[in-house]
């Protein structure tokens, strides 16, 4: 079955309707490096703190272990987050969209996400004329990554 | 400036920093196809409703009308959201990541944001072993796109 064809039969599907997650994953359309984007939320406040990548491995890894592993792009390796800053991510629930090529991670982040050492990555908000910057590092960047 | 030294940069200004605009969207390290990641995040319950792309003109002009539109990968142009379905979605505020590649929209959408007919796109829960159907459409997608 074509990954369209998945994710459109899946739309009739009612709440509560399951299916194999090994299923799910075969028909996700990863990009050429097999990665789709990956949107990290506060679990309980709601902010968005965060956008990172994942390729298959990574994404059943956090799913078996509770805990958020990406895939570092630039070091093109796993990322298991906060293991140099020691700002972890713990995995509350992970939901899938609806042509199967984003998640939504739904998480409980310790201090900040941000390697700025802000509490979330969008910190700059834009207006049509003048961007402002709309937060403060919570912990200065090189204390975050003073022992790594 | 580099991309990286631009907003290495940022990541020292406190809180209230401003920059113009057209230099931020100049550092904005658009992919091959001139295209960034964009999450449409609810305003005000904090739901994320969706994820989709923006080219700069597009984004310039959500940004002057206050009236979301993305680039459409499929059909190659822009999407004013909502112009087929009626679904809208206003531009409460709009926020751009720590490394310039990932843009936060707040919203104000009216009814379903998902082609589904339901409210967000994100409506499939993934475990380790099973997945499920987590929300149910709000109007039939025959009705949704029945005039268009």
């Amino acid at each position: 079955m074509s990954t369209t064809t998945f994710f459109s039969a899946l739309e009739a599907q009612a709440t509560g309707a399951t299916l194999a997650t090994s299923d799910v994953l075969d028909a996700i359309p990863w990009n050429d490096a097999g990665l789709i984007p990956a949107i990290a939320q506060q679990h309980d406040s709601g902010e968005v703190l965060m956008m990172a990548w994942m390729n298959r491995t990574v994404l059943e890894e956090s799913l078996t272990t509770g805990r958020v592993c990406y895939w570092s792009r630039s070091r093109g390796k796993p990322w298991r987050k906060g293991e140099s800053s020691g700002q972890i991510q713990l995995l509350k629930e992970a939901l899938l969209d609806c042509d199967g090529d984003t998640l939504l991670l739904k998480v409980d982040q310790t201090g900040p996400a941000c390697h700025s050492g802000r509490r979330s990555c969008f910190y700059l908000h834009l207006e049509p004329q003048q961007s402002k910057v709309c937060s403060d590092p919570l912990i200065d960047p090189a204390e975050l990554y003073a022992n790594s």
